[in-house]
């Protein structure tokens, strides 16, 4: 059977692929780490991918700045149709339309029965943590395609409650695999509640996923900010307020909106490929963000970090970059009492509420964070634009199912 | 009245001095805050002090890293009988044996509302956050002297129920204005619980409260790791296991104690003034501690950090450090998506509970910390021998109260 | 000077009356505890009263169910203009616009370090927590009324930021004392997060207040229940759903609302005062409110409980009643693992975020309740209609501040 | 293969009768829900027992007070070792030796995943929440057995590290299927932490290890009363305070002990089979308890149940007890502000740690509760004494792999 995929074809380049339809077992391929070579797999489910994302961090590999073979499916954002499933399932049915959440988990570790899926000890043999189509993350295959196996699958997978409502509202579901539990999470790690003030660096798709959140955990104030205009004007487009981070410090900014040069809670969207703003916007200045963040946070406040930050980085603009360290000013973070969350977020924690508020129509989050439609084919000009930041997260939609 | 206190004389050097008796006002003086100068202070009560120990943060300012101003009174951690109340007093009475929390709040602003004493918005005109005795803290006047005045004493002191079962234990009750409750924080930031397995770095009188605090707290292993082999045998005589981190990589002793290369939690009980291990020892490396705790502490973990980072550091090895800034290897504690709790202690928050582990003999911090008793007199050895890393916790008894 | 106030005047009976100007001292009076006779307040403020308003709990005393003496001030609910401030305030100015707590707090005993300020230890000589003109709570003297004096100002009064502001938005905020904290202290109990689905028992103010709170913490279904059809119209009006608990068994009735007998978190919004539902509407069944949430609140959920229960009530309809018995199916609640939260709302925990979401248009808690402006004089007409069950929430307007 | 196992036989009648050995399926038997026959259990694992305890809740069924079929295999607190791995079992070796949590849960649905595995979705067709050997849990044969069968083993069984380290400590590491977490879960439900003050209702095997938890948890003083002069001698023996509630008003005895007539914790260890004490201490008095507790919990404080309440009750006293209702002085409750927290305890959120702190000798669980070895064939003797109130927790061994 035809699987057509989005592969790595090197720095750069992404191509659709013909690639081998999955079975209940992880043959070799690109990136598929050796000792999980022939694991099988009869937990899983075999899914017909309905919508599957463009991640940001899909993007950190195609730029070429890991060691991500050529051949590597990609795609972590996965929502689908059951059309099989393993010997071993036993709650998952065929018909059944899921959210996959993108980091995947054994549900047996003593991680996963702490709820800290994101750090899974039992599916990628060389570190805790994995995901779908992703280097170093244990070699599972990628989800920008036809169809994917997901394992673990009665863990793993949110079944939506009922199929034809969940077609009507499917680009908002499809963000609950990644984006949407992602910003939560900032949101969360920031100390959001009610009344709060919130300051999110950043207005890619995550930062705007994290700008809902805050939202709908009840903040009475969210800003945004991002050198892009597009994503600023895109980020006002649903209530927040901006600012422009190549015009000035933020402080002042933030001074302006709200009478005070700080807010109560900050959220890191960008991660470690930040650029500087004022003159040195062209520059990578991977400390900048998390720097601003302490000046600009409260003290007694916390800094939710759900944007990426990576152990290694070949690329990066120098040596102490290129190890995954960075300048941090410290001392401020330690003077305000700041609380710092990083790391992948455990998906599982928060999906099934968000699925409940987006099918009581309490948020829009395929609207805030431009959700466009795009066929599976067009995959390499979303790729494309993303990376020149158009203010869109682009839908991958393999079998036209989500229509217009 | 005479009233004898330590004052910091220059670089390296304190000395005892007749200082002015307490009245209830802050009037002006060797690093008081201009906008604090004529201050009133009937909330407060004047303390003939019992005990008043000397902590390794007033070492920063004594070793002249600091532009703290000769001839300012140092000492923050505070023990003693009340002898005089302000006019607007309610609740503290003459004659009360009380332990006076080392960070100074008003209880009355939002952030003490919050129980976030350690960044109290209305005692330090420069920003949150206060002590007694210290450099940019708002000029408080210290309290390792014979008397001392305590503003907003309803809300700040902690009464000891009964003055002569106090005087019993009077050694132990002097660690909770500062040492004990700062260890148990960093414990309590590090997520111990009963079974936790802890790694402390660090083994000066910081780092001996953290590891008995995680024995408090029902760690099933404490491992405290320093250079200085009189405080790793501190730490052993309490039950704890030690590394000597000039030995090699701690992740390395670890595994050979623990039978794995990672503890559940991490604590930093060293602080911006870190040195090195293995050869470059004799020289400062700020950032050693943080990233070392990041490689030890397993995936889902978090990093209590007591330890002190300050914002500027004129005497330190680098640019970087001299404003407080370290290289940190965030990418590996993203990966391990560990949590970063920073910040002073907020003793209110704790002392009453270790006040009462300590009355019903459940643990044994004096003797824990080596604590030690010296007079107000023998204060500048007191600061000499703990500099050279004695194994010991020096109370200053300026009235001969503690006796032993 | 004349101070106007509404004063209990045996059951069923309220009065405008003319009391004394507030002093910085507890007089004696109707209800004053002869422990709190005397007592200096040169930490209070006295008030120009802008809003109070007439609560449910009020009721209970003007029903004749209570020991209240005839001449008790009545009224807890208080927001105002600082008029006057006692020697001892530092940080309340004159023309301060602020809300006050209905819990009166020291903030100074363990209980209120804790954030409990509704079990205060210094404010009542009985025991733990107080109110202003409420009987058996230590004698503070009421806010219906043109002036009040307000002790531990520093501690206890929200100044709202700006007056100009603020008294556009004053019906909303003058909710900030009592109901919508009250309320929220409800939902938070009940665990309400983003997606919950919540049963609320009971219309009136509390009730409204509370499925307001759960919209605004994230709630995908906010279902409440009650006997009378202006109060569930008035629950409608802001996005609610409703059940008349008189059509019969409420779990049926949400298994049509939402597919499923249960919901994830209940609140009691009603408390003792309880009616039963079906035949048997018109007496009492003080038990059926928490019954009927342990059988629609499924396994794993909380039960916030703000709806108030007395420790004795003369008035009851059987014995156990009478000393504040429940014949409650606990059995019911321990087989689902359900966690009960009780108790009188800590209003300082939740008023400053509920203030930041009011002045940002976020909620419209004025509205949702039914706010309705009445002058002082009208004080005794408000009683009467509410307790008929109007679908409204009297405000009081002893100056004419508030307008129309 | 012969199975011998433990039997209800009717009122007051245990037998140790041979029954099958089991297989990877549910097959009918006495108990076994019709829904529960012929489920495929290709996920569980099969043991050999090594120490299965009698416990309390067994002998609610013995004494005929439930729906118990005669024939029905008892026992729920299960240690052993692997001996076949079903077919799907992926992380559970043969020759593994493992604690069985009580509850059995799936480790798939919306309670396991938020880890609330004591109101497990899919093990028991009639509600949430299941159990080995139990009335009414789905019928999944109990452990007081030579071999046993226990179902989603990757998920429920906790392994030892050890094989030999785990003998030597087999009796206190026996406790982690069922009453040391019981107990401390009752411990965490009160909110004991460093320093508190606790009582604990009830000195039988729960109560003694919720005595245990409250003292690892650091609490001040645990004060443990009942009835029993044996069981009270019990609780000293590990440095409990005691009182004998017949001897009058335990507030009393409190104040005698602490000064004060109320402790900071209360924890339930009684249940539905409370006697009164005093004058009445023959008769059953179901409320008594949680009543007392709420007298002597200090005004926020939190009472821990893990005493067992039942939903219906044939053999009660009263009307109101048979459906398992209770007449509670829920006013007073709700005037000290009190949060209760019931339910069986979800075992795998504590179980790990506590066995880190018992392999470390940090708790000598075994000994505090009077654990003592009988053999299989012994269990009627067994359950004969411990209905009679012997200060013992009764641990059968099947195979004298124990010892001792």
């Amino acid at each position: 059977m035809r699987n057509l995929a989005v592969s790595y074809a090197g720095p750069g380049k992404v191509e659709v692929v013909d690639t081998p339809y999955p079975e209940f077992v992880l043959k070799d391929g690109p990136g598929v780490n050796p000792a999980n070579v022939g694991r099988k797999v009869d937990h899983g489910v075999i899914l017909r991918t309905i919508a599957t994302n463009i991640c940001g961090s899909d993007q950190h590999m195609v730029r070429g700045r890991t060691t991500a073979p050529e051949g590597l499916v990609l795609g972590h954002e996965i929502t689908g149709e059951v059309i099989e499933v393993g010997r071993d399932v036993e709650f998952v049915k065929v018909g059944d339309v899921v959210s996959v959440p993108f980091n995947i988990s054994c549900g047996r570790c003593r991680n996963c029965k702490e709820r800290k899926t994101g750090i899974c000890l039992n599916v990628n043999p060389d570190r805790p943590g994995s995901a779908y189509g992703y280097v170093d993350m244990g070699g599972w295959v990628g989800g920008q395609a036809e169809y994917v196996l997901v394992p673990y699958a009665d863990w793993n997978v949110l079944k939506f409650p009922d199929r034809e409502q969940a077609m009507e509202k499917i680009l908002d579901l499809a963000m609950l695999s990644d984006i949407f539990p992602t910003g939560f999470h900032g949101a969360v790690g920031a100390g959001v509640g009610v009344g709060s003030t919130v300051y999110v660096a950043g207005a890619g798709p995550v930062g705007l996923a994290a700008a809902t959140a805050a939202q709908l955990l009840g903040a009475s104030a969210v800003i945004v900010g991002d050198l892009n205009p597009d994503r600023l004007a895109q980020a006002r487009s649903f209530g927040c307020e901006t600012i422009d981070v190549s015009l000035g410090d933020p402080a002042e900014q933030i001074e302006q909106l709200l009478g005070a040069p700080e807010v109560d809670c900050g959220i890191d969207a960008v991660g470690f490929e930040a650029r500087g703003h004022g003159g040195d916007s062209a520059t990578e200045a991977p400390a900048t963000v998390l720097n601003g963040l302490m000046d600009v946070t409260r003290a007694g406040g916390s800094l939710g970090i759900p944007g990426l930050y990576v152990t290694g980085d070949p690329g990066a603009v120098d040596e102490a970059a290129k190890v995954g360290s960075l300048s941090l000013r410290f001392g401020l973070g330690f003077s305000k009492s700041h609380v710092f969350v990083t790391g992948q977020c455990p998906v599982m924690m928060y999906n099934r509420g968000l699925m409940e508020a987006i099918l009581a129509d309490k948020v829009s989050i395929a609207k805030n964070v431009g959700a466009t439609t795009i066929s599976l084919q067009d995959a390499p000009r979303g790729y494309a634009e993303f990376d020149e930041g158009a203010a869109q997260k682009f839908v991958l939609d393999p079998h036209g199912l989500i229509g217009g």
